[in-house]
């Protein structure tokens, strides 16, 4: 039972709530008033601090609870499935309606408006792939529009290193960065603030067990390496990176933010939204052996609809309502999960507790499915008009950009992730 | 005072030490008889416990030494150059000929050759540069023969993030990759062991004190933010390399492990073999403002003496002496490593205490100089004659690689890093 469908908590504000019922139950470290970051469970308006309710656990899931001390949920991300688990079953029965701790349980509560949240792991690498097939198409297009999928793609789950020192959580402002750009039409860059500021819609893999360095993880075991989810904007300078970007990848055009949603979802609150991977287009090469796995086949892709809002300054100003940029969905991962993993350590990379995935840009294949704003204004030549009266090529200076997930199914509670939020500021 | 030019030390075995006379002083951490790891200094043959000598440190310097603390060196980094000149001054004062405290610090001195040699600290991100020109050359012919060197070249100090969590000191060994290769002629690719397995010389770069996310280190404050130096064998696997690539630079071709000699050889005794930064041929451009510092075009350069040697398990059994492979200097950077801190902070990217650089490959100009086998060997196509008889186009199992440097002045006690090994076995 990993989805009690739809019983009700005594929380009252999780009932019906767009991101936490009872059924998701992610966890995350958060600090009140200044006080030293810990971990909490979030359960509709307010977070449970799990050490706070130690007294309410036993065995396993006691043991998952201790293991979260210290604000860093690395170890307990190192414990793997099973404690993870009983912590989830004990926390379904504890928060439930009807539950017999709720008067030990309340003092462990606080408001979610009243806390901060914070990045629930030391991440110790983090790195970002590709595997949003129709984004590569839609880019590949616009860098090189005779070879818009290089003949790799479709073998290779294409992933980089990315930097782990500028993660942050939702909420953090978004310095816009200066660099080097080459104007069009030049031979010599100029050097200055980022004209072409853009976000990525990513999903966000949190690496459970990790592997020791020179074995791999075998595609059949990769979903016992995966400890939760979230949502990842990953903060793009297409002016930095164009210039840049051969022949390493990109750097500096990437790393000076990227913001992730505090929340980390588990595979137990998403298995009822667990999918077929997308069958491949006719025609399409099979995955070789290692990145072929019957199971994973058949469950290893997600039904998770991801959007994408943008409020400008003046619209916050004038109470004009959000503008969506994107309503996508992580059915358009080319490659599950399981296959990143694989892939990733099949030449003997060792992976950690806290390691951070990003899934690349998930767009979709049609207008208003685009996760950046490259995609959606192609490069800048379409700009998009605001109900403000505004228009966007790029981001400017006072934009902010909402990130948000949301699972539904017939006769389950719907989930969602939480928000992760981020305004651009001016560059220094 | 930062080189006592050619003062003794009453720890015998330094005076004309190859790599560790008394004016090199490099730290480290080891461990013995597996203890604890802890912080140490190489001098000569043997290594000075710092804790176990704690009582002949006072001030700035004794500061110092508690930062070296806990087995990792990233808070000792942190303190910047003041406590680690103080440190240094004291060494030189403590291990010097005539020193009144010989009696207490023998106590603290350890065999090196009993002596185990650890990571010297946590490395939170590492970033692998491309500043080897001549590399990049040589390498970009065999890539993109018609566009050896691209036109962001001369004006970005390219790098990319590399994989943190399988850095690994000197002598540990090298399992051969495996992964995804396209063979020549074929549009499929295979799955299998790495059959172009292949070494770069390079020099690497410990970061001290760290910026703020959002904060730029400007090129004249860079060299306080340097906490030393080491060196770096990038092992490539060219064959997976070359399949996986494109667009976002090398993953899995390099992420099985990177070798670092463990000792951190500080700027300052690096001070007598600075140099000016190599001018740039006529018609190349300036650097653009942010990456343009006088002191730093006069004496940002090094001259330190790089050599790579190999042997294979028959060499060795014949007791034949190891085949140079390249004989480079640090000369080649076409930037300097001030230049690369500033580059790499520009857009407000945090650097941490305790974060690596790699160069690149520093290749020379000339046959002899190349940094690695794809130079070498001209990807195989030229295979290089052993004493034993034996031919290398790219390494086999049993190879070792065997990185060192060498920094001579007259006047001035040579100095060196100590070794970086590895040695090749085979594929799981």
């Amino acid at each position: 039972m990993t989805q009690p469908n739809l019983t009700r908590s005594w929380v009252v504000s999780a009932n019906g709530h767009r991101d936490f019922p009872l059924q998701n139950l992610p966890l995350g470290v958060f600090s009140l008033n200044g006080s030293a970051p810990r971990s909490g469970v979030a359960i509709g308006e307010q977070i449970l601090d799990l050490h706070a309710a130690l007294e309410c656990f036993e065995g396993e899931a006691r043991r998952a609870v201790e293991a979260t001390a210290g604000g860093q949920l690395n170890a307990f991300f190192e414990l793997g499935r099973g404690p993870r688990v009983a912590l989830r079953e004990r926390l379904l029965e504890l928060l439930a309606e009807g539950s017999d701790q709720q008067g030990k349980l309340q003092a462990a509560l606080h408001p979610a408006a009243d806390c901060q949240m914070h990045l629930p792991a030391r991440i110790n690498d983090y790195t970002d792939f590709y595997v949003g097939i129709e984004h590569a198409q839609n880019v590949g297009k616009l860098f090189r529009p005779d070879n818009p999928l290089l003949p790799n793609y479709k073998y290779v789950p294409i992933g980089y290193h990315g930097r782990a020192s500028t993660i942050r959580p939702s909420g953090t402002e978004v310095r816009r960065p200066k660099g080097q750009t080459l104007p069009a039409g030049q031979t010599e860059p100029t050097f200055g603030p980022c004209a072409r500021l853009d976000y990525e819609l990513e999903l966000g893999i949190w690496i459970g067990q990790g592997n020791a360095m020179g074995d791999s993880i075998a595609i059949g075991d990769a979903a016992d390496h995966i400890a939760g989810f979230c949502l990842l904007n990953d903060w793009s300078a297409r002016d930095i990176q164009a210039w840049e970007y051969q022949p390493l990848g990109p750097f500096l055009s990437k790393s000076f933010i990227t913001s992730i949603s505090p929340w980390v979802v588990t595979a137990e609150a998403l298995e009822p939204f667990r999918k077929a991977q997308p069958a491949r287009p006719e025609g399409d090469p099979q995955p070789l052996p290692y990145l072929l796995d019957k199971r994973d086949q058949a469950a290893g892709g997600f039904d998770i609809e991801l959007e994408v809002l943008l409020t400008t300054a003046s619209m916050r100003e004038q109470n004009l309502p959000a503008h969506r940029l994107t309503l996508s969905n992580t059915q358009h991962m080319y490659w599950t999960v399981a296959q990143m993993v694989a892939h990733h350590s099949v030449n003997g990379c060792q992976l950690q507790a806290g390691d951070l995935f990003g899934s690349g840009t998930l767009s979709g294949p049609e207008a208003g499915q685009f996760g950046s704003l490259l995609e959606i204004t192609e490069g800048g030549k379409k700009p998009i008009e605001l109900a403000s009266g505004e228009v966007r090529k790029f981001l400017e200076d006072g934009d902010e950009i909402i990130l948000r997930a949301r699972c539904t199914r017939d006769g389950f509670a719907s989930i969602g992730f939480g928000e992760c939020r981020g305004t651009v500021v001016a560059a220094r």
